[in-house]
């Protein structure tokens, strides 16, 4: 199956709570999204120990997509600021290598609306959506996002260099 | 003397490495700010200690503003996020209330540019400006800055309700 093709045929794409019990799977998930570093803020050589520790911080809401049993991706919801700002949150999305165009980012993006709503978020934001990452751009404003932002050079892509970084937003 | 006056027949506004030791002159400088809640996204019930730990985080390099030996104003600088998006620096200004219209957030503000400059930062992004705070957004401009992006209702306000943000960048 090539990419956005539907998951027909497949199991179903199950979304549910993570805890420290799925650390191997998580790590899966993440560790190649780390080490290519193009989407996401993290040192490409972080550790194991500290990229896990990063996406199971205390104030993170973290969740696991799987089907038969295999993860496919993993997400992590928290308040984006504190006081009065907390009625904004924010989301890091990983769909694992091998699951991508399985509609996994869209199933997690679409979980994590509904569960921000749920929490009484009244907004959501991503503060550093890469522009060189057009499958997410693109799929983010899918979901209902608008770019309300553009932050040049933020982001030092190992392929493309220094490139700009969006800022991405809907109220819920 | 009102706003926007010179500090002449003053003496002049001295910025140096703040530590632990300045707890009570920072705690003096940040509480009324804190406690207005119109400015920056802090809990107004934070407690000192609670508040001075975030000011004076690791991450964080501390500075002070004084003049006469008198704290004017205190402020923050830091990476702005990790990894490949650690070239850009981030700072939290607060200028006493008795100081205001002294000119001492423009001199933070120069100082932490040049700061940032000699510890090779690339960038400088503010993430959240009240839009409602207008003599920070122009001062701010005034000091190289530009409104990049606007959060719609991000910032609840004591005063104003729910109020736009605004992120604003310059490249160093």
């Amino acid at each position: 199956m090539g990419w956005g093709v539907k998951p027909t045929g497949r199991a179903p794409i199950l979304i549910r709570p993570a805890t420290r019990a799925d650390d191997d799977s998580v790590w899966r998930v993440i560790e190649p999204m780390i080490r290519e570093g193009e989407t996401y803020p993290l040192a490409r050589d972080m550790t194991r120990e500290a990229a896990l520790a990063h996406f199971f911080k205390a104030e993170h809401e973290m969740f696991i997509a799987e089907s038969g049993g295999a993860a496919l991706g993993a997400y992590y919801l928290r308040a984006n600021s504190t006081g009065p700002a907390s009625h904004v949150a924010n989301c890091g999305y990983v769909t694992a290598t091998e699951a991508r165009g399985r509609g996994v980012a869209r199933a997690m993006c679409l979980h994590s609306l509904e569960r921000a709503r749920a929490r009484g978020f009244r907004a959501m934001q991503f503060n550093l959506v890469i522009s060189t990452n057009e499958v997410a751009v693109h799929l983010w404003q899918a979901c209902g996002f608008t770019i309300v932002g553009r932050l040049p050079g933020a982001f030092n892509s190992p392929r493309h260099g220094y490139v700009d970084a969006l800022v991405m937003y809907q109220a819920l």
